[in-house]
Order: structure tokens, then C-alpha cells, then sequence
């Protein structure tokens, strides 16, 4: 099997960690994530799971044909393999290709369980069927696509000889990457280095054109050390998650394995493909727009990660940079987003800052960014690319509105009862003025909300978090709520329906202007998701609702 | 050396933990979490670093007095050993001694780096030279105290063969703990298995008394494989911290050691003391405390952790619970904090709860407590477990109240000008009014706060969450501020001066009002510690001030 020193870089942040409770990321979103791993340096994007919703084809499809082509500025070698995935079953392999065929090298991701507890539970098959099932869908998929990639799902769980045997019949039939997912987050180290060992020494048919492939859970705090025991074991493709977003405890992080593998260089002897220094901005940006925090504590990505560097009162008999420091927070894009634009910057000035942040508005974009931006310089000194990329997520990267705000006010504190007055605009372009009083500002703001959207949903989550350092500092609400009336998605391996949670955000320097923002654009996500993205379907069931 | 299989659990949240930026706590925050620590079965807690200021001194003597001795109900062989950690020098030894020396179980740690990197840039020693303070270190802190334990730091980039010369010297001297840090998250498992192997099998006079400990940085995102490697090979303690705070990325997280042990127990075959049920209250104990946040997808604590629990829509077909699941939620006490009082519940049912919670409040305090849950009760239908926690973190852990908010009231939303009155009563029970505008409402808090108290700080950080689901729910608001004229600390190991940070924390239905308590929390942390715990001087340096 392929064992040069390079190992390839396939991201799920798109699929995997798209799929974890609250990580519901608009199409655009999406397309915008694609963009930037790309210009990251990821070998391989997950788009999505085509057979999930006709949406989520959609916004595979456009992910191949946006990213997975060769711009004129870009060198074609570098053009980013776009897969979708698939179970294995031909309806789910027809919609994967349907959506990836139109990148310039598309891939398709089949799995089947292959664990005793899964094939009895789940898949109520036996071991015959599952290795049958894999042989003919493996080649479905290889009809289409040279591209395949095979996962035998729980293999941290699966008895190593009937892996050999279902990965053998893989390769037989066509696959070229085989992943060997610990989809529990089970294993360890020691035991994972052995499974991947005794795949690649006992597969049948095991050949230089085959990628072995590591995909590994945080359930037990193991899958950075877990995905490195599966590269030390010879794995040449690592599946990972920005910020290891994912389901439950999430997936690898790609910083980690990336800046390990960097760090610890004369000991792995391998490279990937990554620009390090743009990690830090990454991680914001997913965090952005899916929601999840990052705790200060995370490795690379935390805000305390390099505290070494910030705050440092230099005693002078010190010091060696690493004494204390194993990467420098450089490598990684940390300090290189300070001070940018004031007050006096020009339309130039911020579309060149920008389009180097990798955002290409076009005129009336930029016409619209230039104007929020002013309107920020006037209440905030300093603005930094922290500051671009939440204005920039917050008036471009968001759903089609459904409703939005056009104005409110509010009144609270220790002495009175907290009351909002909220004015929207609604899908039919009527404007609502509605006044309620809560137990706190964002409750009586999202009460009048409510007394004029009419959706019944349950607030899971409310986070704020200030931008920059600073007093007067924007401020960025997350949230995310779920429907009352139960709508559901379907996770693609357990095959179990989850009611949908959606993520919304907004940023503004007043945090309960930020607050309704970022609760009106989770609501316009619930509804056009319940519409199923039809324009007449928004304008009828909500105007007559509203009615 | 010691090799049963039960593994040690040392507790180092109050020192390690408490040392990363913005995590200080105040001296009675810190002994709620020792009183936490012993009840959830930690073998040993370091209570801090008594040599770093005598504020530092006093928390960790009032811990050995109060944590580190047996209390009527409680079994003697459960009372934990109470550490302090000192620097190979007799004044650091001294100090350590005099704050643990009250405990029933004291220990001395100290420590003495052995890279070649710190021995030549921080320590200028020669190697013979730091085998000489060893042995006369660790023989002086014998002379106080039968336990006690050596680090060599930076053992993870030590040469072996060195490291057997200095830990026989201090086994020599009179060491029973032998404690091998990685101290900048440096190595792979692999390498850390082999290091503590080694130590095992070529320290000299190594024997059945001896406890072989590891302490795992995260930098690399391994600490936890790293420290279960150090046990497979034979270490018998670990050092943790819950939720995996400390410098950087944090040291090992606690909670995933002690869950991989049990998950994975045919693999190790090792026990802990720690009531695992205890593990999810811990960690928002000590994320309230320190404002530290837990991303969603961290493992075993993060909200998403056993998402596969909450939200799932049973379709039928399903399942055996093991399919997705290798933990229960139930194993870390996660859904068992839920419906607990209500409008009606009375003094007695308050009192009970929180006693279960491990809250032994007086009458006083009670009567405040009791007072404080009939205001949120009036304002938010259910009060489960997590309200309880956030009010009496708000009532009770904070410093000696400088300053305290008698009332404010607030204007903003899109059309006018964010607008803030407070009213604080000062040091000198003076009630200062103050009304300010800003950019938002937190900001025109800020800046009318700042009009009364007049401390030079930056905001460096300012969150906010809901502490339970749901739009009533209370807002607790964690903040971080950093002197403006400099006030530093000093970090043991690097001997790095740092600009002090201080956090707060405020919970409130109304976000704003639990923003401005947050604020006033930790400026009145921060002229505390300016004025190095003087009544007096408090009085006299900030009453002439405000003159």
C-alpha cells in the first residue's frame, strides 16, 4: 500500500462535524468552510451526506463544482478531492455521485459496520451479507468513480480476521482508500497501532495503489494519540475536524495531528500538506459558524494555548524561546490578526484586507460590508480581521431571510420589569412591532420575537462571547434551538432520527441587539429547513400563520 | 516500587490548574473545590504554591486545616493527603511545610528541572550540580514531613540515563513519590511508555515503597494517552486536573484518566478511588469558578459528550444501547441534576438539597440563600441542580465584597443610545451613583462602573451562557480583566513574572445585571490582591482615591 512520506489530509468538518448537535451550518456556510480548506490545504473535503435531504445534495453538488475546480489562479494539482458520503446501498451511492461528479476529482466514501455488535443490532445481518454487500456496492460505487473509498464502520470493535476478509473483498472490488474508523472512540493507542499493523500485513490483495486511512473519536480523550499509532503503523490518510467538531466527544482534530506530526518532525519523518499559519483563523471561523466554542484550554487552537506569549512580563535573565515553548505561535497564524483598519480606512483599504482574508465580495457586497464596517469604526477604535470575519458572518453567511430585524429597544436592570419592543420584517415584507416583558433582557426580546415568528421551538443554548479584548468590543451571541414539533434529520451511520437542533449567530456591539440576531437567523434556519427551502412554501404556511 | 493495581489519584486543579491564565480563584472558592475534590475520592490534592505570595500560604494552610482532617462522618482512611509544591530551596520548603503540616496526610513536592535545555537557560547548573540540590532538598523536606515527592521537570526532554542518577539520589534522600512531568506536552506514548519503563527498571534503589507518578501536559492533544501509557508501564499515580485545566493547553484532564480505567478495565485492570457520579458536577463547579469554559465536544464532560442520549427520536427498530455508547451517562452523573424545587419548596427542602449537593450552609447563610431562590423561583418555573450551583457561586465564592451593586438600570437596542445608571456602595459604605453611554449596554455598564471605582483594567474576556435550557433560564457571565499597572505573579517553574489576570463570574435572569456583577466580582479580586488582603488598606487606599 501507499507509503511515501506524505500523509493526506481528509477534513469531515463538513460531514462529521457538520452532523454534532447544534453544528447545523447553512449552505453557505458550507460553501464558505469549503473554500477555506481548500486554501488550507486539505487533500480531501467531505462535503457532506448526499442522501441525507435533497438540501444537503445541493449543497455537496455546489461544493464540487465551486471548490473542486481549478480557478485561474490556482495550480490544478492543488484542486481539493471533493467526497460525499454514502451507505452501502445503491440509492445513497446514486446520490453521491450525483452530487460529487461534477468536481474535478470526486470521490465516494461506502461504509458498512462490520462489528459483531453492530452487524447484529443494526444491520440484523450476518457476517456472509456483510461481506457480499460490500463486495457489490464497492463496485456500484467503482462503476461510476476510480475514486472509492471503503470504511468498515466500529472496526475498534470488529474481530481483525473478518476485517482482513471484508477489506480484502474492498480491494477486489475496486477501493482505493480503505478507512479504519474506531467509531466509538474506544480503543488505544497500543490497540489501535495493532489494528491498522495487522490490516496492511494480513489483507489480502494489499498493494502501493491502497491508502490506508485512520478516522478516530475523542469519547475517551485518545484520538489525536490514536490517529498517530495508525500513521506510526503505516495509515497515509488521516480523517479529522476543525477544532475536532463532531459528534459526541467529536472527531481528530486536525490541528493536532497536523502540528504534532511538524513538531515532533524527526520522529514521524512525515509531512502533510497544510499552510499551518493559517490554522488559528480556521478555527475561528468554524467556530463561528457552527457555534461550538473552543474552550481556552484546547491545544493549538485555545485562547490560553501559546499564553506564554501574551502577558509576559520579561524578568531578563530569561529565556531560551523553548524553555517553554515547543511551537511558536506563528506557525500556527496566532498574532498575525492584529490592528488592521481605523476609522479612516476607505473602501481600498477593506476590500484589499479582505480578499487577503480569502473573502471575494463583489460590488454591492462590498458596498454593504463597507457600510456596516464604517458603522462599526465609529463605535469601536480599532477593527481586526476578528472583528471582519464576524461582520462579514454575520451579514453575508447566514440563511436567506426569512425575517429579519429592523429595529428594537430595550429596558432592564435591578429596579423594573426587563422590556423589549422588537419591529421585524417579515417573508411577505410586512412589518411587525411587537413589546414583551421577560425575566431578563434576552427573554422579554425573545418573547416579542416570538409573538410575532409564531414558531414553537425550545431554547437549548445561549452563549455570548466579546470578539476582541476590549471593552467596547463586539459582541457575538450564539444560540441554538430545536423545534417543538419534532423535526427530525437522520444520522447516516446509527440510521437513528435526531430532532434537529439549529445554530444561529449574530454579532453587534450591543449584546442584546446581537441576542435577537442571533435568534431571529436560528429561527429562519428552522423555518426554511421545515419549508424545505421553497420560497412559496415560506411565503404561504408563514404569512398564513401569521395571518 | 509500589505496583497493586490500584493508581493514585493526584488532584492538581488549586495548583497547576489555578495557575493558568485567568483561572484565579479566591481563597474560599478554592477551599469549596478541596471539600469537592475529597468527596469525589481524590487521593491526594496540591493546594497550591504557598511560597507564591502569603495569600497563597493561607489557602493552602485553611485546606490542610479543614480538608486535610477527618470530620465526624468521615471514614479516617479517606481524608486525602493535602501537597504543597516548593522549589529545591529551603525557604520554598519551609513555606510549603508550614501550610501542609496541618493536615492529618501532609506531603512536600518539590522539584528541580533535569533537560539539558532548562538546566543550561533557567537553572545555569551544571548536571552535577542539580544532583547535589536533589539530595539535599528532598532530605531537608524529609525532615518535616515522611511524604514526600520529587519531580524532575521537564523529564519528558531529559536524558534517561541522568534521570536514573537524579531520581536514585532522591530515592537515596529519602523521596517516596517519584513524579515524571512532561512539562511541555511533548512526547508520544510511545516515548513516554518507554521513559517511565526505563525509570522503573534503572533507577537505582527502586523499591516496593515507591510510588512512580506521571504528570501530562496537553499540548500535542496526548496528555491522556500519554499519562495512561506512564500507568500501563507502571506508574501508580497520576496527576490531573478536572476538566483538563492548567498552562497552555491544560494538563490531563482528570476525568478522561479515570473513565478510560473503567471503560477500558479488562485492558488495565486498575482501580481508582473517585465516585465516578460526582465527575459532571465537578467539572461546572470548577468551570463556574474559574470561568474557564468546556467546549461541547470535550470528552466525557463537554455537553455533547452523550448527545446520543438527549434529543434522540427512538425510532423502533432500535437498539441496543451499546451500539453508539461505551460510557452511560449515568457512570459521570450527567441526568441526574435535573428537576429539583419549585415556586412552592420550602426552607427545609432547600436546606436538604444543597446538603446533598455537599453545600453545609449556616442559618445565616441559608436565610440568604433561601431569600435568593425565592427570587429566581418567582421569575423561572423549575430550579434544577445547575441554578442552585450558579446562585450559591454568586452568593457565597466570591471575595470579600469591595465594592457591591445596589441597583442599575439600562436602555439600548438599535435606535437610541445605549445608555447605563449603577449604584455600587463602596469600601466605605458610601452609594456611589453613576450614569455612562457606551456601544452597547455592557459597555455603558462598564464605563459608569469605571466611573466609580476607578481601577485601570483591560477587559480580556467576556462570556456569557445560559446556565440550563430554555428562555427563562439564568445568564451567568464569566469575565476576565487584567491590571493596567502591571500587578504580576509568579509562575513557579518558569519563574516568569505574569501580568496577573482575574476573573468573575455573575448569574442573573438578566444578563446585564450578571455582566455588572461579574465586573464588579473581579475588580473587587483585583483590589484585593493590590492591597494584599488589608482591610485597612482597602479602606484607606481606595476610600482616598475615590475622594
Amino acid at each position: 500500500m501507499t507509503n511515501h512520506n506524505y500523509v493526506k489530509i481528509f477534513d469531515t468538518t463538513l460531514r462529521d462535524g457538520e452532523q454534532s448537535p447544534g453544528a447545523t451550518m447553512t449552505s453557505a456556510e458550507k460553501l464558505e468552510v469549503a473554500h477555506n480548506l481548500a486554501r488550507l490545504g486539505v487533500d480531501i473535503i467531505e462535503a457532506g451526506f448526499p442522501a441525507a435531504s435533497p438540501d444537503d445534495l445541493e449543497a455537496v453538488r455546489q461544493i464540487a463544482v465551486e471548490v473542486g475546480n481549478p480557478t485561474s489562479s490556482q495550480n490544478e494539482a492543488k484542486v481539493p478531492v471533493i467526497a460525499g458520503l454514502a451507505r452501502a446501498n445503491k440509492s445513497d451511492i446514486d446520490k453521491a455521485w450525483e452530487a460529487v461528479q461534477h468536481a474535478k476529482h470526486p470521490r465516494i466514501h461506502t461504509f458498512l459496520a462490520t462489528s459483531p455488535i453492530h452487524m447484529k443490532h443494526k444491520l440484523k445481518m450476518d457476517p456472509e451479507e456483510v461481506v457480499q454487500r460490500v463486495s457489490e456496492m464497492v463496485a456500484y460505487a467503482k462503476s461510476f468513480c476510480d475514486d472509492v473509498e471503503f470504511s468498515p464502520e466500529d472496526a475498534g470493535r470488529s474481530d481483525p480476521e473478518f476485517l482482513y476478509v471484508v477489506l480484502g473483498e474492498a480491494i477486489k472490488s475496486g477501493a482505493t482508500t480503505l478507512n479504519i474508523p474506531d467509531t466509538v472512540g474506544y480503543t488505544t493507542p497500543d490497540e489501535f497501532y495493532k489494528l491498522i499493523d495487522g490490516i496492511i500485513k494480513n489483507t489480502p490483495g494489499m498493494h502501493e495503489g491502497i491508502t490506508v486511512s485512520v478516522h478516530c473519536h475523542d469519547d475517551l480523550g485518545m484520538a489525536t494519540a490514536n490517529t498517530l499509532a495508525g500513521i506510526r503503523a503505516g495509515a497515509r490518510q488521516a480523517e479529522v475536524t476543525i477544532n475536532g467538531i463532531g459528534e459526541r466527544a467529536g472527531n481528530t482534530s486536525l490541528e493536532e495531528v497536523v502540528m504534532a506530526l511538524k513538531t515532533r518532525h524527526p520522529v514521524f519523518n512525515l509531512e502533510t500538506g497544510i499552510d499551518t499559519k493559517q490554522i488559528s483563523r480556521m478555527s475561528k471561523l468554524v467556530s463561528n459558524y457552527t457555534g461550538m466554542v473552543v474552550q481556552p484550554n484546547k491545544a493549538i487552537v485555545g485562547a490560553n494555548a501559546f499564553a506564554h506569549e501574551a502577558g509576559i512580563h520579561q524578568d531578563g535573565m530569561l529565556k531560551h524561546q523553548t524553555t517553554y515553548e515547543i511551537m511558536r505561535p506563528e506557525d500556527v497564524g496566532v498574532n498575525q490578526t492584529k490592528l488592521v483598519l481605523g476609522k479612516h480606512s476607505g473602501r481600498h483599504a477593506l476590500r484589499n484586507r479582505l480578499a487577503e482574508m480569502g473573502h471575494s465580495l463583489d460590488e454591492v457586497e462590498l458596498d454593504k460590508a463597507f457600510a456596516r464596517f464604517k458603522e462599526l469604526a465609529d463605535r469601536k477604535k480599532v477593527i481586526t480581521d476578528l472583528d471582519l470575519e464576524a461582520l462579514i458572518a454575520d451579514e453575508f453567511y447566514k440563511p436567506r431571510d426569512v425575517y429579519t430585524l429592523h429595529g428594537m429597544q430595550v429596558t432592564c436592570g435591578t429596579m423594573g420589569m426587563p422590556t423589549a419592543t422588537v419591529r421585524l420584517r417579515g417573508p411577505d415584507g410586512t412589518i411587525y412591532t411587537q413589546a414583551a416583558i421577560g425575566t431578563g433582557p434576552v427573554d422579554a426580546t425573545y418573547k416579542a420575537i416570538d409573538g410575532v415568528v409564531k414558531v414553537r421551538c425550545k431554547l437549548l443554548e445561549f452563549n455570548v462571547h466579546a470578539v476582541t479584548e476590549g471593552i467596547d468590543a463586539l459582541g457575538e451571541v450564539s444560540v441554538r434551538i430545536q423545534s417543538e414539533n419534532g423535526h427530525t434529520s437522520m444520522d447516516p451511520q446509527s440510521e437513528m432520527e435526531y430532532v434537529r437542533v439549529y445554530g444561529g449567530h449574530g454579532a453587534d456591539t450591543d449584546i442584546i441587539v446581537a441576542s435577537a440576531k442571533a435568534y431571529i437567523n436560528a429561527l429562519n434556519k428552522l423555518i426554511i429547513a421545515q419549508t424545505e427551502g421553497s420560497e412559496e412554501k415560506v411565503k404561504n404556511d408563514f404569512g398564513v400563520m401569521l395571518g
